[in-house]
């Protein structure tokens, strides 16, 4: 390589270390923010955020940085790239194209706003008044037009924000999905609906102390091959994982102390994460190719561990007992009651309570409520009462009040528009990955009955968690089983589960 | 003002406000690392340590700050500036001058390492392993030694140390002060050793439940009108306070179980620093003036809450009844008894558990250590033999191991040398306050002694707290007692406290 091209490699190197750094700084600002950070530094703090992300957008930004990438593309120095190197340029091109449009004192103004939109949020959530939240949502919305403006439409303008979180996923594409989803769904909740074997679930409705809730997740974690020397569990309001750098991967999780398993379950997911982001590859370690390669890939870990694993009957073979150690007299229901109960479908108002088969109508609705914002205008004036509406016609119930409807999630008030459609694409790739894992692990449910799940994680890590974001997520569901992605094993999945449970 | 000139001087408010961002960032990522961070994760946070501390140190050098600067500087401008600006043109310059002689490099690599060696200096403490502490330890020493001959010596190589943090303080004049100290003090404690009046302490070591030793130190944290709202309390293996912004001023603890007091001084100790940056004037927030004015001062606020006030009887007349009822069954000493265990003079190994009349002992050996290090050439292989030495000659101890002796303290692993005589400054100022407040605030004792703190509080922060950096140490003791520091007032105040104690 010549020795220009060789010094253009090493400062872009060097620069995507340096917008790492940030990012791992303003990933631990953040994490503290929601953990317990004092409530009157907050707003200083948004304006700190807003600095350190406003420099590292110029950064991300930098004419230099174009410079280097053109140089780095010209096909004779590309080819002398690694393997890895050559997956940076193309992953930094595409973010540099991107963000280039964004002027950086717009781009430093918004996220000061989304930080305080978080926190006003979280303040509106808990005092269920909508109307305090609602003119920090109005703005989110205006400045995400704007970027979508300065982005240029895709087919629709709402295909542009999909595309962040999912490349190359479209509005058409979605409704076919969806489309598809629910009409196979719906007939499978009816059955379920009219079915006379209704699990019971009123014993796990008790008061379980908290600690011991705690310390059972800590053990779930343990066994699911968590570091607990690479990362920590915390709480907060809205669960969350964070991947500061594979040394570091924190977690966090909201005990209720009238439900065993909430808390658990949501553990598990964020767990899920936790271990794509501590088992990706040494040598992409402070690279931005460091990190999942998709949210819906990042959700399908997530799910694969709290749904297909999480809620099976083996597992609860296995973890039951202890379950009941931790509780004692407390939990006197079989494990066949216990696991029936946890898998009970019914309609209800929280997205992150909601059962595998009705979770993907809460996404439906957030996904048909920001096509509405996006492509049809609707202001955040309209939403609780298009939210409402919709749960009634979805799921036909109607939130009692704003808490328990528009403010449960915290991804609109940090402006993550797009991102809910993810979390129904990880339940598919869940599915597919579980297809391909049960033919491929020797007795998979049997180890998963014994306890053993680390042959699962390792597997994970194996064909998943170490490429990082050198494997686009097609690239990485073709390889992991030879095909692009297909719903129907969602379905499959769901309905083979289901008909056991409630005996159809 | 000339258009140019407010130009000049929008600009340089606007690099105060960004450097001030980085020490948030900066701060919280400390604080992090000191607070359960994960293990796993911190060479690659020292690396984030190191790129943005890089990047403020850019700032704070920057060929257009000195511009900046050297335009507001001119007497006709600078007149013209408010008070406030006048200040931070004056800190600023200050700053600047010492920063421009390090090279960004040497700067940015002296970040990592001093993180790097923190962490060492943890593990090593924990392990009792100084052999794998003293080659980062050679390291600080090293860089240290570098940044002196950048910034020049002055009367000594050590003098241009201890004017980091007590700015003007000298050798010469430590000398004369510490000898003139310990002349009073030698004396003082040989009365108390030959007194046949030692305290009784044996009820003070029991296992006394970590929970309930956490219940009672917020209680008193908030008694002395700490901000809960723009604070926390936490764990770490060193207790510190750290000042993000007054409305987020954190501090850390550690519990000891078979010790009812020892964490409980260490959190209102903490708590006095806390009170000091959580009540500076909101005028200065955001700029590099919102801070305590010195290190002296500063550990005057911290040890006036814990010695002057925490260790007083009117306290504990006050409120021991609290901490019996927090340890059922398990304190059945008299008030009378309790006062007097906690003032034991004894020569002891740990400097934060040592008592008022020994600590300056403990100052002093790390003041001659550094001499040393700094005007002796002592390498860091001697100094465990050095520490240990001096720990015989001047307290009759010896201690058993390195974590008790050399280890035990984290400011040097952090390259904070010239710090450790703030200490003994510290209590210097914190007697003279304590005068004058006995003479301003009508019965303060009485105050104390009938629970009610706040004014206490309020007149510290209205005579120091609000200022910040507006005044210097030297402006703030003059307008505070009408003098300038006049070791006697501590010398008065020991003498007058064991004198009773002891019944010499």
């Amino acid at each position: 390589m010549a020795v220009q091209h060789s010094e253009a490699l090493n400062k872009f190197k060097e620069t995507i270390h340096k917008i790492k750094s940030y990012e791992e700084a303003l990933g631990v600002l953040y994490w503290d923010l929601r953990t317990g950070a004092p409530k009157k530094g907050m707003d200083h703090r948004s304006e700190v955020i807003g600095s350190l992300s406003g420099d590292m957008f110029k950064l991300s930004t930098s004419p230099e940085l174009g410079e280097w990438l053109s140089t780095l593309e010209e096909k004779s120095t590309y080819s002398e790239l690694t393997e890895i190197d050559q997956r940076l340029v193309l992953e930094t091109r595409k973010d540099y194209d991107r963000s280039v449009k964004i002027p950086p004192k717009l781009y430093q103004e918004y996220v000061i706003l989304s930080s305080q939109s978080e926190s006003k949020w979280e303040e509106a959530k808990e005092a269920n008044d909508y109307a305090s939240f609602q003119p920090y949502l109005e703005k989110v919305i205006d400045y995400t037009n704007q970027f979508i403006d300065l982005w240029g439409a895709k087919e629709t303008r709402y295909d542009t924000l999909l595309d962040q979180y999912e490349p190359g996923m479209t509005v058409a594409q979605l409704d076919g999905i969806f489309g598809g989803l629910r009409s196979q769904l719906v007939p499978l909740a009816a059955a379920i609906a009219a079915s006379p074997h209704q699990p019971d679930t009123s014993f796990l409705r008790q008061k379980f102390d908290k600690t011991a809730q705690k310390e059972f997740g800590l053990y779930i974690l343990n066994q699911m091959g968590y570091d607990f020397e690479a990362g920590r569990l915390d709480e907060s309001a809205h669960p969350f994982a964070t991947g500061l750098t594979p040394g570091d991967v924190r977690i966090t999780t909201r005990y209720q102390e009238d439900d065993v398993t909430n808390a658990l379950f949501g553990t598990i997911h964020e767990g899920g994460h936790a271990l794509y982001e501590q088992n990706i590859m040494k040598s992409l370690i402070g690279t931005t190719l460091c990190t999942g390669t998709s949210m819906g890939i990042h959700e399908s870990q997530s799910l694969f561990w709290e749904n297909i694993i999480g809620r099976s009957r083996p597992f609860w073979d296995s973890y039951y007992g202890e379950l009941q150690k931790k509780f004692p007299g407390q939990l006197d229901a079989s494990v066949d009651q216990f696991y029936r109960g946890n898998n009970i479908v019914q309609p209800s108002l929280i997205r992150i309570e909601a059962d595998e088969l009705t979770y993907s109508l809460h996404i439906i609705i957030r996904y048909e409520m920001e096509k509405l914002i996006f492509n049809g205008g609707a202001k955040a004036a309209d939403l609780p009462a298009i939210w409402n509406e919709k749960y009634k016609e979805y799921l036909g119930i109607t939130p009692p009040n704003d808490a328990k409807g528009i403010l449960q999630d915290v991804h609109w008030s940090g402006g993550a528009f797009g991102y809910f459609p993810s979390y129904s694409l990880g339940y598919m790739y869940a599915a597919q990955i579980a297809d391909t894992m049960e033919r491929e692990i020797d007795g998979m449910w049997s180890l998963v009955g014994g306890g053993n799940l680390l042959p699962i994680k390792e597997w994970l890590s194996d064909r998943i968690h170490k490429y990082g974001k050198m494997r686009t997520p097609s690239e990485l569901i073709q390889s992991i089983s030879g095909k692009p992605l297909d719903p129907q094993h969602l379905v499959t999945y769901l309905t083979k589960k289901y008909t056991d449970i409630y005996k159809l």
